[in-house]
């Protein structure tokens, strides 16, 4: 729960703005809306250090915007993942600052541009084809206030491309790694530097790739101690682990 | 690549202590040692920010006792893991501060304790059957100097058990949760804490559990963001990311 | 067989109302009848409480149509599942009370709304895009003579939305929860109530979720020793196993 | 929480028998005590029903007997699955109703003896070699206050076993089927009554049975809508469920 | 090779109805003929008492008719499956005599009725949405000369229905059993009689019956004896196979 | 039921030589017969052409000598299958006709030696590692009145042995092939012979063959349409089918 | 590395033909392009023996052209695979030569023909549908300076067929066998000749064929030891190793 | 068929030395001898440039003496794989010359040093553990007339020390390189190499490593194309191809 929010709701009571019915509303509000198919988090904000993000599949345009027109109220930053341009549509009637990304197929609202991070996040790929995956941790991390270093293209198979990007990979403080078939660029990058690399396995490749199975595969047995592993195609979850790591870390405030 | 070790070379071979054949190969050995079916990695704690730790599993016990008589010239701390107690009985031989960790079976030499990092780790297991994987992962941590909190048994079906534990988990710069069967612990923390979480997959359970496969599939497919996992059992993976992600940041050095 | 109607026909024949090759057809018919394409089957209405159940997918329009047009002579309540609109239209044309419920893809008829259950039937989703698979459960137990309460998106990252409802399902005499990705929420509800969890995995989630396997996995895993499982997106037969745990029990009648 | 036992430790502060801080300590110790490698939830009983089992596998020995000797202070009937002879050797030494079950593998101490259900519950095996998980939850059911049926050996390959059996089965208030191999008996049972049924697959086959994954998969698409499952060799599980089902209703007591 | 065919094209080259190069040819082609794209193989009928089966899926529609164009100077019978309407408009140009059958999809071309069985062959569904199978499987049958009875819908879940059918299923000289979801038919109906049953596994089900894996996993492991298996949805292979087993029985004539 | 069996006993009965409960007690157990861990069928002798086999994993030996005792009163011929030669010594001791094969690890017990077959069976190794398999195939065969002739190492990577057998090949009225690893051998077995083959995969192979899966899909997908499959390693099952298939064909009977 | 290409541009900078700037951009180029969504790879040439292949799927069509655009003025011969004949229609635009091949979907720019192999490499299928992945492999060893022996649908369930074409195949340095199903040809072949097999799995199949894993594992567990595997329908793969094998020998230049 | 051993049978028969029957019988030998539970194939070692390699696991002791007695007359050098050392012991007494390999417990009979190669093999390992595997790979290339380069332990998590061995893989006519856990080193190695690269995937890794599937899998999927994959732990097999592949061409002889 907000915890300025929740002064601003007692002062608004005290003050007789608003009467005690409508303040017991908000104050549950606060911690999350019940929208009938949906129970709206408004408290993640303080949780996780992030509001919400939509996943669009398996929802209705409908849902989709129904959740985000309750967000938007409370959130600056909001991406809605798994979309199509229709409903960004209908999302930028709602907020004028949407900004549609075809490739990662997301929907971005980043309305505050604070820098939160201590470095920087470097985003790699093996090949042009893990671009997509890639874009949708790159927005994430921008969306959370981190800097954010791309660097596509640099599959295993011709060494020296990852090799000549070795400075610019020490600098980062986290690197996100994105790679289909055998997956095994995370295990370079993973030995070259001495940060944290998150996995990003694709579904990209054929035949006994199994819709990205092999590449996950070969990341979860990486030699690189260093490397941990996210979902298949999972680029937003990438992203907001490595925004937490790169995050200023503060002592915890042992609210709820 | 050690920069002072190379200069301390440097610095012996112009005032004659060593010839030129010495110090050529030397500084090859600083780089890394061949000992025939190892190659001895000794440019690591460059690289990683950790010695080389020696997996024992599908090693000879003399080929683990050889590869540790190499590294503890070079590294203060080093850890075997997958290993037994007569290799720990050589392995003292050479260096009496080695301890057995029984539960994880894993050699510990820990002989610099400096304190590395900017919070505290949390160590979380589900069971009483899946310490001895957090074990492993607590003792990694600590070896890569941090202060490490162990939360045994508060697996979901309880789930008062973990509530209780908020406080202490919500303090952590980073949780690894160790979980077998479902594997249903790291969602539950990664929702409870704003840190990230790195979930241990443990081979705990029996029938469909199929050696801890539905346990790593629950946590790739965690509906908390910020958890990322590593393979099954992996205890020493998740101490050696969350010692990184919890390591005090300093700018790259640039170097290679 | 349904006891009553065999001897209405016998008492039909006995008057001379039917005669005999008309009796014996319709005794026979009591017992299931053939259709060429199908066995309609009356008597499992006696052996399980409840009229078949049509499976739409992999049959024609006309077989759906020609076995529903069997079933309602005998049956006041009948599903048709994984069918879609057209059939409806042709439904209604047989039977006008039929209803559509686009959500669950299910076409339903039901004329008799008699309370069967000795107390409610709670039916939970992880998230929105469970709710087709809930609410096949849901119009199963209320067309089996059920209350049922819903109580939509309480996945367990947010595990504050759960305790919230910790009243309404601890006051169920059975729970259904369906989920979709990592499948936890089972676990968490069995450990909050004492009554049996009958857990449906939904084929929700991406990459690594295979279609519902890593849910089904961890429900089957599950370390809560109430739960259950029945097949991914089987809202049905959830809906159909809680209606016969909730029903009011009657010493058996020991007929064939 | 067990309420009397609440009244009885206030009793006992308010007239001296114990001070504040042992009442404290006690308090706190009925919701779950912590003994460093286990939480033991004695809370358990007001929320399932039934104290906590203990799963023996993966745990010490001496990890088993401590947590028994928490347990029986509270709970008059326990369980240890997964167990040995030698461990029943100890846990005897502390209650010496103890019993040793060979074909189980399992430690019942049951002293309270109470009639807890409405109807039986039928145990069926498709074989001999199912008899051991068979009579896990045969002993299970029977520890939580069930009167059991045992119907072995009627598998579907001589249909005529099964049917000879109709009459018990079609009397029982719930049934649990274990089988092996294909699986397939839960289906003839489940269209033979009108009560659930409760699948269990075991481990018993050879080749492409592959340790119960093909009784398994066999049971969650089984053709009876009244059947659910539950993991393989897991007779505890199923006696669990069967007992909840079979259980007197009564209102809810709307605690926590 | 075709014996009687052979010697006719020597009698044709002595009587100097054909010339030298021309007899070569032929007698070439009788063994099979090389049309660039397939290798027509017209001694199959010799060796396996069938002309070649044209399996559609993967040909192009002209490869498809360019096959048949030379079969069907050789064959009398002859089938084409995994195929589509359209192609059948251009057999049937060639062949006035195909046959389409819709819910097989499969063209028949049956110019030879003579009947080549022992006796009856049985082809049973579990359901009503087997029958494209089960129909590709008695087509074949019919084809290879054998008298087919067919029954349908008597699934494991309403035993009483093929228990209907016992001396029907009892008198075959070989029974066909195809099913889907969890595949146990084939296991009741082997326990009915005394012959040889084929078991074809159908991809009917949803969720974890994985396109036909959980009914094929059930019919390698059934224990009925009796029961051999094909392929998913091999309706094909199953009555070729039948075909085999009904098929008078002669002394073999040891040629190549 | 054996029908003469059952004359007898009624003779027995009206003669007074039995009693009337003796009579209904051995009427019953012509049935079958219930010895607590086992239901004994002697019924099946006559649905299936041969008495039960024993399977002997997963039983005690108690218990597969106490089945052994029964039937062995109304079958001159039993095979215990997957047993020892420490259940071998104790069968003897009952009947000293049985005898021990050590490769198949089988007890066999034959005392009808009739011919029942119309030609001959071919069984075939494609190495030396399929013998114990193939093995278990012909011993049954002969143990149901079969000829059987046995070809071993005939792989596929030396074709000309194979081609080398094609004779005797052709002369067998049914042809079982035994083949781990790839298990290509029934294809090319099945495009020499116009008989069925049954194929039964081994779990001889390493690494990928997955004990023996490697080769069980192979035979599934075989391009020869006179292929069936058996679960891997059931070379018993394939004599038993064998053995169907080569029986003298016989108008069935008609009774129950 | 081009040395030619570079001592080109050393020349053209000391005669003043290109500047600095240039000739610096020039160098680092002749080492891999970097056009933003890729690296184009000019020193696989001098590492390979060939241009870099453009894998089409997963990139755009303007991504597929821009990388051509960048190819073409360094590699005589190109291949672009997975791709379609709207691109074909764009590349012929920049390249004139190039030719569109329908069955294997591949796009073909061969300029230079130079024959740079010591023999010949046969290509084989099982079947007519086996083709597309074998043209890919055909095609490919082509532009890579290879002779080339098409033999088309010699399956070994008519083992004639591939007996007939023994001298061919010995004849080979190097055979490539591309076939679906159980994928048994390759080791036919591989007994057959004494040269390497580069075995193609093919998705061809259907039901348990799992879209080529079938015959991956048959040719994985090859029986015959000069067999090694590339992934399912890897034609391209296939072509490119064979390729190399067929290549003429020398000493390697030992540069970078 | 060895032509030289046929000619001195011939010469043998026409002077009397033996007669018909024996040279009969002899020539029969030539091709294969069968020797009850195996046949020798000696005409292999014209069909593959090398005599049977005896895999041992599977046969009994007598069974791999026997074959080699047979082997040793022909073949100058022979392979014992997956054996043990008191197996060892036997054929030592049959052929002295056999040496007893530990680790890749093998044992191989040179007893011809021929060189047949036109350049090395290198035999490469990622890691320690891979050793046994890499050095049945080096054993069977020398016993086949191979130089052989050895290099061990240069997995990807520490890029410099495979990029170290350069030149010496760039040196080679082909490299073998075996890996467990991801199995990345292929794909590097493959990129630095214009040579065929065969690639062993080890079962070496633990967890989600599935006994050498991870390894298996990111070896298909290698994005290198000159990368092709033999059987887990298949070092006879890489060995094997890399001799071919290794070995002077020269044009076939054309015979059988």
């Amino acid at each position: 729960m907000d915890l300025k929010a929740l002064e601003r709701l007692l002062d608004a009571y005290r003050t007789g703005e608003i009467d005690k019915t409508q303040a017991a509303k908000s104050i549950k509000d606060l911690h999350y809306e019940d929208i009938g198919y949906a129970r709206v988090d408004h408290s993640r904000a303080t949780r996780q250090g992030f509001p919400e993000v939509v996943f669009g599949a398996g929802k209705t345009r409908e849902q989709v915007v129904g959740i985000v027109e309750h967000l938007v109220k409370h959130a600056p930053n909001i991406l809605i993942t798994h979309t199509d341009e229709g409903t960004f549509g209908e999302v930028r009637n709602i907020v004028t600052e949407a900004e549609w990304h075809e490739s990662a197929r997301l929907i971005r609202i980043r309305r505050d541009l604070t820098d939160l991070g201590v470095g920087e996040i470097a985003v790699v790929t093996a090949g042009t084809s893990d671009i997509p995956v890639a874009e949708e941790a790159a927005l994430t991390a921008e969306a959370m206030g981190n800097r954010v270093k791309r660097v596509w293209d640099v599959g295993v198979a011709g060494i020296h491309r990852v090799l000549a990007e070795r400075s610019l990979l020490q600098s980062a403080r986290v690197a996100i790694v994105a790679a289909g078939m055998e997956g095994a660029l995370p295990s370079v990058v993973g030995g070259l530097v001495s940060v944290p690399v998150i996995a990003v396995p694709t579904s990209i490749g054929y035949g006994a790739s199994f819709g990205g199975v092999a590449a996950l595969l070969g990341m979860l047995n990486s030699c690189a101690s260093n490397v941990t592993v996210v979902n298949i195609d999972n680029g937003f979850g990438a992203g907001f682990v490595a925004s937490l790591i790169n995050r200023k870390y503060e002592p915890p405030k042992h609210t709820n």
